[in-house]
């Protein structure tokens, strides 16, 4: 939406003055009430302004930012989770790490009995183990893993831009997507897919083809 | 912007039927002209309708696709790449591991003198040499790279959408930043920046916090 000089100059004495009555914008435009009606009708109906009855106008957030949250808001994990890709706590680091590698995933789950999470293995824990002169067939991954509780985790229903943080906040890869549930009275975690860098940069290639098709 | 009843009938009538006159629409709802005319000002003024003389009013590209579409427009390379990390051809296998696992990037570049690029290494392409039983530390990086043209770049002027589109396409984590410059009358390209899918994620968050900061 392209603003005219007059309602650019009414955003800008709003920002600074409000809230502001009507009539007190009109003055210091030098302009009757009457001439501004049309503008400010504008301006409120388009969402740059907020009119409060007998209080006056408000500069309302800005508008192209409230277009941008109301996309991302919806956008959850639950669109654009990939598969889980685990491993078994007795599984060994050579086979974690041909598993990471068929697979071409950066990041595997490590799970007991009904996919409930125990640990997780980066690339850089495999590459670690790699790296030393031990024999990677004998050792269990959850050595290596970094274990429960210290996992990051997200749920189905957390907007994209939480989890988006969450991996450039913590500077992970990916986090498991989690199901709590209650096992023998415990708090568990049934791991039902996976959040990466990848699912993001798709999100926001998504952004992109919206406006392509338009 | 929220639409009231009348405005939303309105829209519909010009997506089924645009281009269509005002005397038109206020036909087909009942109304009067005059009645309409704060309305398709408001549509107007606010980018869902456009208006042509004597032609009529048509739909205009969803509002919210083009404030997004002008969002990612201004998002470039420039703006969020990082630091390149590179290796020497000469550099052996084991010598490039260790720098990925202390620079903590997932993809090196190859150089020659000048930062001139002549390959990459990607984290797959080390983890598939160390599963060898070869000694890591007498195998050249040149051996096992991507070499020179086969190398997906893109360069400061990019745009974050296409960078992150090709980065899904070509499922490659990261590719780098170039300059072309001759030498010897050959094209060949400086290496001057990375981009990941850490950066298109740290973008991603950016249009979040656009939000959070309004």
């Amino acid at each position: 939406m392209d603003l005219n000089e007059r309602q650019e100059k009414i955003l800008t004495i709003v920002k600074e003055n409000g809230p502001i009555t009507g009539e007190k914008i009109a003055e210091r435009l030098s302009l009757t009430r009457a001439t501004l009606r049309p503008d400010l009708a504008i301006l409120t109906m388009s969402g740059f302004l907020e009119a409060r009855p007998r209080v006056g106008y408000f500069y309302a957030e800005n508008a192209e930012k409230r277009v941008m949250n109301n996309q991302l808001k919806k956008m959850t994990v639950k669109e654009y989770q990939s598969i889980p890709v685990v491993a078994k706590e007795s599984s060994s680091v050579y086979d974690a790490i041909v598993t990471m590698f068929l697979e071409d995933v950066g990041t595997l789950f490590v799970v007991k009995e009904n996919s409930i999470l125990t640990g997780i293995l980066s690339r850089k824990d495999l590459l670690r183990a790699s790296m030393g002169k031990q024999d990677l067939s004998s050792i269990p991954v959850n050595v290596i893993m970094t274990r429960m509780p210290n996992v990051t985790m997200c749920e189905q229903d957390d907007m994209l831009i939480e989890v988006a943080n969450t991996l450039i906040q913590k500077q992970i890869d990916g986090l498991p997507v989690v199901k709590k549930i209650q096992q023998n009275g415990e708090e568990q975690y049934e791991v039902i897919g996976r959040m990466t860098k990848t699912n993001i940069t798709k999100a926001f290639v998504d952004l992109g083809d919206e406006h392509q098709r338009s």
